[in-house]
């Protein structure tokens, strides 16, 4: 059973500030939660079901100084963020931020990125293409946001993730930049760089004109159909199939 | 203001059985109702707020037969469906399923997907493909859930959403399918048949060995980071590009 303190605290995880204020965040569901045990992430608690701890014993103890709290799923359900009850929560120290912005290889920055799903989903597009690091302006959906590491489904543990001023960035690497946007080359006509920063703007204004201008490379997915656009996420899926992943 | 019965009737469309029951379904938000408004769909009801009522009169002109509802922006929340709060709501008639499977050209089958945003995110990828129908097998989530319809931007409008029996379907085509698997060819390094149909599987099981058997193509994104697998929407969004796209 859970504490009114400790209820208090888990539920308060899911504002930015109080993530902020305690250096940690919250990871939860069976998948997500074995990955960053099996890592050597500090994981602070370990709220689940006795069933679940007790099939899991073996990865908990690998992380000794973790509070470990036996809960019904009823519970869990009271302090969880998501939608669909999970068997487990995990209260995970959040890591330093890193120190240097890529300067070699690929990565992907993302403008004013704001629903949790397509940032999380980014992530996970970066891993599986061994993207190394994925670059957010600071007025994109928080990291950290329980939404964006569920949909990330363990990318965090794997891709360096960085916030920064994206104007200023652009402006200083000797990357070459790939804008997505709805006016540019086809990506079936560019020819691969070798290396770079995949751009991508906002779900609905796209990208702004003072990042579009340090782009080396505009690139546009062709439409052939009647929609308006594509998803911000599936976006970054296709440039990074097109480009990092050969 | 809405009565007590508009209230309880509007609410119980997010149910699959009472969308069936009165063949309608709930459009939600500014860019999808306006999508909407401007097709020749059968809009049966209009709630939005004064607001957004009185800057798109000429739209709502053109459904002379729907019942308009100016609501307040707390009334319509708490028959919304989704989380963020829109201005308006739209209960549409649902189109009849269309007759025949595809024969020719591109399209995209979906085994078992859970759901509602990837499936809404697919049918916009055939959207913006121009890849004219998207086939769900039957335990797939419904087409008309309201998240599904606010993913899909509009899709429905423009892409044939057909549900059916895809073991059968996949039999009796003469059409090439493109799997998505883990363990088949490289997308880069497979030749593209001109049409055919992409056949995505469930977000945690993937395809089952009785679909994988009708193959013609086994397609993988080639892994290069930690990633255990890839978003399915997004799959589906590079299986799109890099087939049906050019």
């Amino acid at each position: 059973m859970l504490s009114n303190a400790q209820n208090k605290y888990i539920r308060s995880l899911s504002q930015q500030k109080y993530r902020k204020q305690y250096t940690v965040f919250i990871a939860e569901g069976d998948k997500i939660a074995c990955e960053w045990l099996s890592s050597d992430a500090g994981v602070q608690m370990i709220v689940a079901t006795p069933a679940w701890l007790e099939k899991n014993y073996q990865l908990i103890g690998r992380h000794p100084s973790a509070e470990v709290c036996s809960v019904t799923e009823q519970e869990l359900e009271k302090v969880s963020s998501l939608h669909t009850p999970n068997q487990v929560l995990l209260v995970v120290s959040m890591p330093d931020a890193p120190e240097h912005l890529p300067a070699r290889g690929w990565s992907i920055a993302t403008q004013q990125v704001q629903d949790p799903g397509n940032m999380g989903t980014i992530i996970r597009i970066a891993d599986w293409f061994g993207i190394e690091h994925v670059i957010a302006s600071p007025d994109s959906v928080d990291f950290y946001n329980p939404k964006v590491v569920q949909a990330a489904m363990g990318g965090h543990l794997r891709v360096q993730l960085h916030t920064a001023d994206l104007q200023q960035y652009l402006y200083s690497t000797e990357l070459p930049v790939l804008a997505a946007t709805i006016d540019g080359d086809s990506i079936y006509a560019i020819e691969n760089p070798g290396e770079g920063i995949i751009l991508i703007g906002n779900e609905s204004k796209g990208l702004p004109a003072e990042l579009l201008q340090h782009a080396t490379h505009r690139v546009t997915i062709p439409k052939k159909g009647g929609a308006e656009s594509l998803n911000a996420a599936v976006s970054a899926g296709i440039l990074a199939a097109f480009f990092a992943g050969r």
